[in-house]
């Protein structure tokens, strides 16, 4: 299922799925249903990883008909970030592709040491905007504004000690996440504030669940400024993949439904180039997974 | 005000307050009080500072009679953290002490720089518990536990970009946080994996109101471990006081109503000490602020 959040001039954000390319509002298909369904896509979240397999077959047995009375074309709404607000800050991974370790390592204040256990660090709900926003990069903070493109899974019921093996049972679906990093921003080497300023998480466009994404390790992922590609790799690139990475952090944290881990970027990033690179006032950023889409952010000067 | 979060063995958590050393739900006393009152403490954090002192007012205006019938004593009721589930990851900031910075420096991989920015790393809510729980110890994951008693401070409306000098007129209220750290779980200086384990957060035994706290920049705090005292300063020696915290982190993150800012803590912590000391199974912790209280947590050693 393509699921998404949205609005219209005339609405707060809703929940909604892509059918043939149109949106169709949740909570209106669930009137046409008969089987009360939710506005928002943390409740739709809290039914259960389950709800996913009903809700297709509902749609495969209701008449096209019933879709044209309660279908947006995607010119009529705006795609907002998927998960509005995590109940959690994002988990971020670091360092989690072998070739974007090296070029940290050669250009900022990391070890250059493949980790022997996830690199986890944290970007606060209020990092999250959808696609077509701007990036706000206050220049009194930072000039040094970076790009990281990541495939990011939303976790679908809790989880503590959950085995590498069964790690896939508690994910709910895949989106894309633009990890945006101040790289001057680092405080006694902690990311909070280089990776956890407000608009630092484009997310979206689309929340795809897991049943549509037949292997999130061969997803290629890619990322373009102003058009020209910087970043282009694949998931299978991961050194700790997505059963690894919520086998080490359900040790560490419960993992709740509607939790968000970014895992890693590739190499390509403004830091690791030479000469180095990095995003200014206007500056278009295109981040994309395959099977799941494109967020485009533009960036925004302020200076406060 | 002595705002709490309480249970008693048939109640969910709700939200009370003491008077006369007894626990009032506010609720209920807002039932009595003709003036409908929330069960939870965002709720009430969200209906706005101003709403102490109409609390204040309308405690001061009700007959003592009229408390008789709704007062729960201290030990009818089970004390549990102030904020059950912080909307955002709890904000926790590093090396806010001299003393502490060249004992980190001495025994930590910190560079004993006394720093120029607040550090900033964070909590998830997940790490919240109250007083009179236990504290964690996964000895698979960690052998140097460590406690750090802090000054926390709550936050009662939304800011960005908050001026210094206007920075109190955020502030709702105070509480006391235990910022347990697990020394070796600090991945590439990331912190999060060493402060960010389930139970790491123990927090209360209340929270207090900011008309009570008559100089939050000069309030005693200590910590013992077994009745023996390993912390004793006051939060006068803080590096960067209340007011340079919220107008720093407000150029960062949106500060939004209920966020928690753990504001550091002293020299004494038990990597610093020579020879080093951790906790282990069974250990009692007592965590002390000046006019707010003591959180009392016992260590569990588990395996897993």
């Amino acid at each position: 299922m393509k699921l998404l959040t949205y609005n219209t001039k005339d609405t707060e954000p809703r929940l909604g799925f892509l059918h043939n390319n149109q949106v169709i509002d949740m909570e209106d298909f669930g009137e046409i249903s008969n089987f009360p369904l939710p506005s928002d896509m943390l409740d739709l979240i809290d039914m259960g990883i389950e709800i996913i397999a009903e809700l297709n077959e509902m749609v495969a047995d209701t008449p096209e008909d019933y879709f044209k009375e309660i279908a947006y074309t995607l010119e009529e709404v705006t795609l907002l970030a998927p998960i509005q607000r995590p109940r959690k800050n994002i988990i971020g991974i670091g360092l989690n592709y072998t070739e974007h370790v090296a070029e940290s390592a050669r250009t900022l204040d990391t070890t250059g040491k493949l980790p022997q256990k996830p690199i986890i660090f944290s970007k606060p709900p209020t990092t999250v905007t959808g696609t077509n926003t701007e990036i706000v990069k206050n220049t009194k903070l930072t000039s040094q504004l970076d790009w990281e493109v990541e495939l990011a899974v939303v976790i679908g019921k809790h989880g503590k000690y959950v085995p590498k093996a069964e790690a896939l049972d508690y994910v709910f679906g895949y989106t894309v996440i633009n990890d945006i990093s101040a790289r001057d921003c680092r405080r006694e080497g902690q990311w909070i504030v280089s990776k956890g300023q407000d608009t630092f998480a484009p997310m979206g466009p689309i929340l795809v669940t897991k049943d549509e994404i037949e292997n999130p390790h061969n997803l290629n992922l890619s990322l373009k400024v102003n058009g020209i590609e910087k970043q282009n790799s694949n998931t299978k690139f991961m050194l700790f993949n997505i059963n690894d990475l919520i086998e080490d952090l359900s040790t560490v944290f419960t993992l709740e439904p509607g939790d968000i881990i970014a895992t890693g970027t590739p190499a390509g990033v403004g830091a690791g180039r030479d000469p180095q690179e990095w995003l200014y006032d206007g500056d278009v950023v295109e981040a994309t997974v395959e099977g799941i889409g494109t967020i485009v952010n533009t960036v925004k000067e302020i200076s406060k």
